[in-house]
């Protein structure tokens, strides 16, 4: 195998069980194999950068995978994205180093968790961003974000089901902004935990209800307990944004 | 009937025919009467104030109807939703004068025809921009839409099946401008005739794409002949943005 390709993906997430293969749900992964195999004529399967859970969505998803077939790299996107169903898109391909894995050369990530915050539902954000009706208070919740950052063991942030053993990571940037009625949570870090996004934006929602008090996310990441956060947000507010090689 | 209350809606029109109820087709109105009869349990059939074609969209579209019930205004927005569809919301509802109508009182309408300019698609603006690979040079384009503004006999500018005798209407702006891979095309005027954005649009591509020559607006305006302007665009990229009473 002489290439090695690396796919940029577009993807609504609302009709996946989410990017990684499953025996009896379909997922994105899926799809993406399907479609590369229809223009490569191979029996490939992509490994994707990550796994991202059913009804989350991405902006920029990355996956490669090896072949010896010559398609110039800028005919590839719209390749594939004829074999693809209208909620996958591929929006750039180019070739990497023979060593290039999606997952393991990744070197940090972002995630962005939308809200719609207003008392009435859009339709145009129906399933694409969580409608939230009490007013949020964003200076306030973007003062608890910026705890987040920064080098933790954040097992306080992890569902059960994940299969890693070292908990640590490093959040570079932690933050909350509006812009009219859609405030968002973006953060910047070098890898995530199941949940991870999803349980910080739920602890946030809490503070912000005053189920947990202001300041508390240093306690509850030393706490080292699930159980010390908030609740895991739905995920059909999370994107992930960009990936970093 | 002591009140007659006007309704704010917005709604994603890829699933339906249109606004206007019809046989043997599920339209907006039809769900929004369905809706209005659950909250006020009488027979109530609203007034919509235009009618949007199949597929197109409008973040706000306006109806009124009258009733006896003293439901507070500020309740109905939710109480309505609670019936209707996740496509479909109604933002607002207000108490108006017993001569109000939705459509006979409307003094002027906004429109917005949203294209994702991108030789690629995006699974985010799927049903809701019209994709469109070649560049578009939204600063010609904005010159050519501005010959659009002013008082004219639109008849060049209406598809066949309108009912409406007089097709003269005041353009009030008629403007194209950009926002990364957005182009939106924005036209304010006191009155629409049948498909009359679509074919603005149209006509502008069709300019963009060298089949008619630029400046030809004038004349095309002049020769009051569908045959002068450009193609129909598709109804997918269409929003009733605003509607001033």
């Amino acid at each position: 195998m002489s290439r090695n390709i690396l796919l940029y993906l577009r993807y609504d997430g609302t009709s996946y069980h989410g990017w990684q293969l499953q025996n009896n749900a379909v997922t994105v992964q899926q799809k993406v194999n399907e479609a590369v195999n229809g223009v490569f004529n191979e029996n490939i399967n992509v490994n994707g950068c990550s796994r991202t859970d059913a009804g989350v969505h991405a902006n920029m998803f990355c996956c490669n995978f090896k072949t010896d077939k010559l398609i110039p790299q800028n005919r590839i996107p719209n390749a594939v994205n004829s074999y693809l169903p209208p909620d996958i898109s591929v929006f750039k391909a180019t070739d990497v180093s023979e060593n290039f894995h999606a997952r393991f050369s990744c070197k940090s990530k972002e995630y962005v968790y939308r809200i719609y915050n207003s008392d009435i539902r859009n339709p145009f954000y129906e399933n694409r961003a969580l409608l939230y009706r009490d007013f949020l208070d964003t200076g306030m919740l973007n003062e608890q974000a910026c705890q987040i950052a920064g080098f933790h063991d954040f097992a306080s942030f992890c569902s059960s089901g994940g299969s890693v053993s070292d908990t640590h990571r490093t959040v570079y940037s932690a933050n909350v902004y509006r812009n009219g009625d859609i405030v968002e949570f973006k953060i910047h870090g070098d890898g995530f935990l199941y949940n991870m996004v999803r349980i910080a934006v739920g602890t946030l929602l809490d503070i912000s209800k005053g189920k947990l008090p202001k300041n508390s996310i240093p306690d509850i990441l030393e706490s080292c307990n699930r159980d010390c956060a908030g609740v895991t947000a739905p995920p059909h507010g999370l994107y992930l944004e960009h990936v970093y090689y």
